[in-house]
């Protein structure tokens, strides 16, 4: 109980909306468990499974469509309780995932029952992967319509979240450069025992491990002066769309 | 004194790289004044006193060079005083302010007597004023060189302190986009003070007051849904030419 | 009667595109009274009422749609009224506006029948309104589509009207740069007047008033030596998607 | 004399600047025929005549430097007079033009002396011929210099003309894009008389009676639709760096 | 038979992909007449005849649509058979070409059935015909699918064949800077021939020879030092999307 | 001898500038070596030894700068020993390596002896290192330079060679999009045993090697169908500030 009888503010929310299933693990899944262990919230919204597009093995197997779907929602289900988060899925079938004003209404209501304080998602370009800029898409748009109290739906208008923007896979040809490094070294064990999860692309474990590696390296070289920084730093890199507000230069 | 008897760690320190005497004022006192008010030490370097290029009125009046920089350096102290910053001349004469190794290697020592948190300077472009681009250009190559061993000099090599670059005259035309906005409303009437200091340049106290307002409704609209922020919200807008260090998206 | 009894020209036509009703007042108000005043013809296609966008003090009143609607619909026409131009209304429905090709085609048939002289819309990019850039490119791609003699539907073919779009709300996070400055100190009280019919957006009279104070700074400030320009000079700012076509560089 | 017995203004003024003696003629010699046709002064500074760079022919039929300098300043007087317009040389050695603070200040002084109402330079960026960006540098330096009170020497400030950038050999090696094309038909005769001029140059002749037809079949396709524009139409395509100022949309 | 009885390798493969039935002829007639001559196997996927867009003087000439598009049929046959290519056409419907996920998933067929080693397509961008990005999108969304196990349909999975993107009409309004230019010299004669099939079009022929004579000098320009290349030289200019692999620096 | 008694052809010519003495192994060795192994001629062109930027851990140990020269210069002899290279050392001075017309004046006189048929040299921004983009500027001056028959100096002029910009330490700070991928699988143990000839940046050798490693799984994601790349595949990113001439698509 707060002074003077105030209910306590509720914690924290995250919101994550990604294309695939395993998005969220591989792009940002230290900043989800650094937010779970602070103990705020998290909802990782997966439009879909990636059933067609990032389940190649599968495929090969001879595995069915369902058969892979259920094989990716769960998956999913054990990264995500790893990293301390809820997962939403939305089965709305990739490569192509097609954007919908349906699709986009779901997410309206997402962000109306979650009230996130910080939202995560693709960036828009991808020339790799068109399913990541069709949810960086709906996810923006999703987010300007909650805040609109003439938009219909279920709960109360929200205000205008900070959006980050995670990392892709070939970051220099779909215009990605680093803005916000980071540093997720105190949950790493975390975020690699969530990327084991995902065994059917065990071949991006060394890789993505790498890659926070390599931005651990940047974060230290951009660093501040005092910041004692240790060669172990792990990190993540993400875009800001909009300005970021602050009472303080640092 | 800290536990165990360390010295305690020296103040935070900031470091203002401007080409004329006026620029700290109109485009970072709210900053300066922010930082001073917590007890940090900021530095202003005033590459020219603006005698040529923003004196306009002065040389109406038919003063001689020497009478305007006495002025124009008065005004500044002044101002300076009222934010609660050091100022520093280095007289390089404006209009134009010719970049040289000479005043690059002052700024490198500057850097390692101040040893800055966080540096402040213009933009990379301004088309209607080729004095700016020429003190963004030494401020940040001093930058690099304080880093070095190799470099010779007083002083110890220092770190890489995060910079901000902040708003031209014209920001559509120079290439500027707000990527972080700084609440000063708290510190709203010392700048205000401060610019009252710049008699020479009156006209622009109303410009930039409205510049503060329109700011900080901007900072309002991009605000997160918990802030309650009033509507005498005033804000400065920068650049981040570098990646923001973080533990934490917000 | 011309000489030689050729009928005369008819007057010069502008088209205006906007995703909803306050949108030309705010943003092209002045180009309007402008033209009117010189005896031109003015069309305002709105492609919705921004009943759900844009009228968030009349939801919170508790009004239906349909009294929204009215209400928007009303105070558009009186604000053209005043103006001197004419408003058509396609109710397509806002937040999110769809861009379908009924729409387009729609617009067509108001550029064939209308056969502007001038079109003016939105821009591009607007990450804060996903129904201006929608507007923006139906607008866009029925101007393309009314010169081609295949394209079926009434009228002749038009010819390639100039295109000019109008500043955004947020202007530079929507990668606005003023490329013409447009003096409506002559039509300014026209302007305002208009702006007063737009009840439900009483907060942005003041907003845009300031605006168009600052356009005309920049206007004077970007203008030649010899034109004369008072303190009071007022502005409106628009990118050229095409090439300006002149006689003479001015 | 103007009524009133005020004095009748003087003449518009054009203020062209090139890196070498032949530009004004391929870049802009339809630009300086019309303004001379119309009775305005034209004035062109070239800051070196083209001999290092631009004469190769002359260097194989082993002409000494003097010899060369002779003959291009011989042909640049020759096609200004064609045009109407009075040339200035000033000698600063290209291949490569180094920009120096004297070059600069001799233009602040042609740019008091002329006041310029329109000024023609090159674009920014060459990667082809660096002397081209290091003149653009200069005039765009200088003429903003030359509006200061405070900047030392004869003549009186000067206002903020327009500039307007000319195409470059390459254009989409250059990042030039037509924001302006300007109809030239009617000086077509007087601007391939210019050319003919340039005898050391005579492969670039048809180039540019090439390009004069592109850019008018480029004008036609973006013009209105009341123009009835010519097959014959000629026309040559500038940048504005400067916002335009207008009083009427078109 | 190659060594050790292995099978021959089948031909190379060129799949070009373009909004209307001519734009293969105009914008890469000479690369794939190249492609011929060399014995690959080039096929033509042309979503719509181009009948309403690009067939003005027939529908002046009051021809049905039918009759426009059996016309232009007939055309892009005979210059495909003229350069030695097979020609699919889609049928789509042009003057909008609307992208679907039938059209692409056709697109996606012939890919698998053609499996490219080489793959040609419109640009991005272009501001005068829409149709051109809508195929652009389509193509490169078709190749991403293709190479997707998970993907359904006939034919094995691809590999990721290079992709280049064809001059448009307007190329500097459109962002296209050449960043290949193809030598068309040898089968120069051919792409003329082909383009005479189009006499529809008769009005470009000269056109895009003048195109091909610039581009070929642009190619002398750049050349390294030994090429000898000769006057007549003809090239075609392309922009590469995704990075170039090589095994070899020129 | 060739046919008729033709003397042969001499070997292929690379031309690297590098700012300091270690950058052609780092950025360049596997071009190096690979253009060595086909029995091309490759000159390294050092501005600088990176005596006082890049020579931190001898600054620490209290060398003088004319023992870190000497260090350095027997370093980079023996890497381009084993890469097959011959090294000119320009000891410019760096950190900051200021560009001269004196400097550029010697780099012309390299292009004239050595008449590359290639030239590699930094792109054209490092916000890390300033020394980067001025050998940059002053490499690719030069090349326009040399090219000129008015320049002085000894030696024929040249033709236009193409240029391959080598990838920077920060690719996405600097601007650097992978536009060539150069597979130097064949010669990786080269460049290593070049790399671990630079003993005073041994923190640098796994870093390039991982670079190495990450461009190879770039590069096999972009190759073709056909191409049957190993997972040891290697490679060094490019790009190209001019275009590519080409006889093939590929």
């Amino acid at each position: 109980m707060t002074p003077g009888n105030a209910p306590a503010p509720p914690p924290r929310s995250t919101l994550v909306v990604t294309a695939h299933a395993g998005d969220f693990v591989w792009r940002a899944g230290g900043a989800v468990a650094l937010a779970a262990a602070r103990g705020e919230k998290v909802t990782l919204a997966c439009l879909t499974f990636g059933e067609r597009g990032e389940s190649a093995a599968a495929w090969r197997e001879g595995r069915t469509l369902e058969e892979i779907k259920a094989i990716r929602r769960d998956e999913a289900e054990r990264a995500a309780a790893v990293l301390g988060a809820e997962v939403l899925f939305f089965d709305a079938g990739d490569y192509p995932l097609v954007p919908t004003a349906e699709l986009t209404d779901r997410l309206v209501a997402v962000y109306r029952a979650t009230r996130p304080d910080v939202v995560l998602t693709h960036p828009a370009e991808d020339p790799y992967n068109g399913d990541h800029p069709a949810a960086h898409r709906m996810a923006l748009e999703a987010r300007v319509l909650a805040q609109a109290v003439g938009y219909p739906g279920e709960g109360d208008v929200i205000g205008a979240p900070p959006v980050f923007l995670f990392e892709p896979h070939q970051p220099e040809m779909s215009g990605f450069r680093p803005e916000v490094l980071l540093d997720i070294t105190e949950v790493w064990e975390t975020k690699r025992a969530a990327m084991e999860c995902l065994v059917a692309q065990r071949h991006l474990w060394s890789y993505y491990t790498d890659l926070a590696v390599r931005r651990g390296v940047q974060l230290r070289r951009n660093a501040g002066p005092n910041l004692g920084l240790a060669h172990t730093t792990k990190a993540e890199a993400f875009m800001r769309p909009f300005p970021q507000i602050t009472k303080e230069l640092a």
